[in-house]
C-alpha cells in the first residue's frame, strides 16, 4: 500500500516539475536567453570545460554560470575568477537539480539581461537525466577514463542530451576507448546526438565544439 | 502543501528501509556472511576491481556478486566469466539499491552458504551513499582522474563509508592529484575511514589492500 502511494506522489511531482520546466523555457525564450544543463559523472571536467570555453563565449555573450552542488562552493568561486557572473546552488542533497530549483536560481540571478545561461548540473549520470530543468540544449560529457561502455549503462542521460562532448581525449593512449563503438552507442540512445572529442587540456577538438555552440546560441536568440 | 506530503512519504520510505537493512545484516551475521557494498562513481574501475580481486578471495571464501545496474547485464558477465557466482540486478531506472531491493536480490541468490557477498552497486557519488543497503562494509573508490576535490563535493559518500579506495594510481603523471589532500578531505568526513591507494592495472597496492580486506573479513566470517 505505501509502494502505491509513493508512485502516486512521484508522479505528482513529476508533473509539476514539467509545467515548471516548460515555463522557463518559455521564460527563456522570450528573453532571447539560451540555457545549457550541463550533465557527467563527477571528475569527467565540467568546471574545466567551461573554464575554457568562457573565453570565447564571453566576447560574443552576456554569460551567467549556476554551480549546483550539494554541498560545496569550489566551483563558483573558479567561475567568478574566469570572470563572470556565477552563483552556486546547494541542492540539499538532492542528486540533480529539478525545474523548480531551477526557477528559482534563475530568479536568484535576476538574469533577463542573460543571452546565455549555463548551469553545471550535479556530478552524477543517472538523476538530472530524469528532470526537465527548462534547459534549451542538455549536453553531457562523457570523459575517456570512465570508458567507452557507459551509452550502455545509462542510456537515458544519453537519450535526453542533444549533444556529448567526449572529454580528456589526451589520457586515450592510457585507457582502451573505442571512439567508433562509444559513437555507435550514442546514437543508439538518440540518432540525432552530436558528438565531440575533446581535451580541454591541450586544446585538441576545442575549436570545432566552441564553434559549433556558438551557432547553436545564436540561432536561438538573434 | 505537497512539498509537506512529499517529506512525509520520504521519511517513512527510509525508516521502513533501514529497518529492512537491520534485518539484512541481522541475517549475513547469523549465517556468517560478509557483505560488501561497492559505491562509486560511474567508470571509477568497480567492475576492474573486483575482476582482480576476485582471484585471491575465491581461494578463501565462497563469493557471490550482485551486479546491480539501471539497464544492462555486461558486468554480470564478466563476473560469470570470472568463475564466480553472480547475478545481475536492474534497478529499474532508480539510481541505488536500496535494502528492499538488496533483500530481495540475497534471497534470488539462495546465499545462504557464502562467506562473501559482494553488491557492486549503480556508478552514483550521491544516491548509494543515502541508502543503508545492510552491507558490513560500505567500500567507495575514487579514481584519480576524477580529481581529488571529490569527497569536498561528495560528503556523504565519504561519511558512510568505512575505507575508500583511490584507484588507477598509474594514471598519476596525467593528472595533478594531490594524495594528502585527498586524504585529509576524506578524514575530514570520517576519521576512521582507511585509504588505500592503488592500480588494479599494474597491480600496485593491490597486495595491501587484498591483505586488509582478507583479514577484515575473517574476523567477522570465522
Amino acid at each position: 500500500m505505501s509502494e502505491i502511494r509513493i508512485i502516486d506522489v512521484h508522479q505528482s511531482v513529476f508533473a509539476v516539475n514539467d509545467a515548471i520546466a516548460e515555463e522557463t523555457r518559455r521564460r527563456n525564450h522570450e528573453h532571447r536567453t539560451y540555457m545549457i544543463n550541463l550533465m557527467a559523472s563527477p571528475g569527467a571536467g565540467k568546471t574545466t570545460l567551461l573554464l575554457k570555453l568562457i573565453p570565447a563565449l564571453k566576447e560574443r555573450f552576456s554569460i551567467g554560470v549556476m554551480e549546483a552542488d550539494i554541498d560545496a562552493s569550489v566551483d563558483a568561486e573558479k567561475m567568478a575568477g574566469a570572470g563572470v557572473r556565477s552563483i552556486q546552488v546547494h541542492t540539499g542533497g538532492e542528486c540533480a537539480m529539478d525545474a523548480e530549483m531551477t526557477r528559482q536560481a534563475i530568479e536568484e540571478f535576476s538574469a533577463d539581461d542573460l543571452d546565455l545561461l549555463i548551469m553545471e548540473n550535479v556530478g552524477n549520470l543517472v538523476c538530472p537525466a530524469e528532470t526537465d530543468t527548462g534547459a534549451t540544449l542538455n549536453l553531457a560529457i562523457l570523459s575517456v577514463p570512465e570508458g567507452d561502455d557507459k551509452p550502455l549503462k545509462y542510456p537515458l542521460m544519453f537519450r535526453v542530451t542533444q549533444a556529448v562532448v567526449i572529454s580528456k581525449t589526451d589520457t586515450r593512449e592510457y585507457f582502451s576507448f573505442d571512439d567508433d563503438a562509444v559513437v555507435k552507442r550514442i546514437h543508439a540512445c538518440n540518432p540525432d546526438s552530436k558528438v565531440f572529442f575533446l581535451s580541454a587540456k591541450t586544446g585538441e577538438g576545442m575549436e570545432e565544439f566552441t564553434n559549433w555552440l556558438i551557432n547553436e546560441i545564436e540561432n536561438e536568440i538573434r
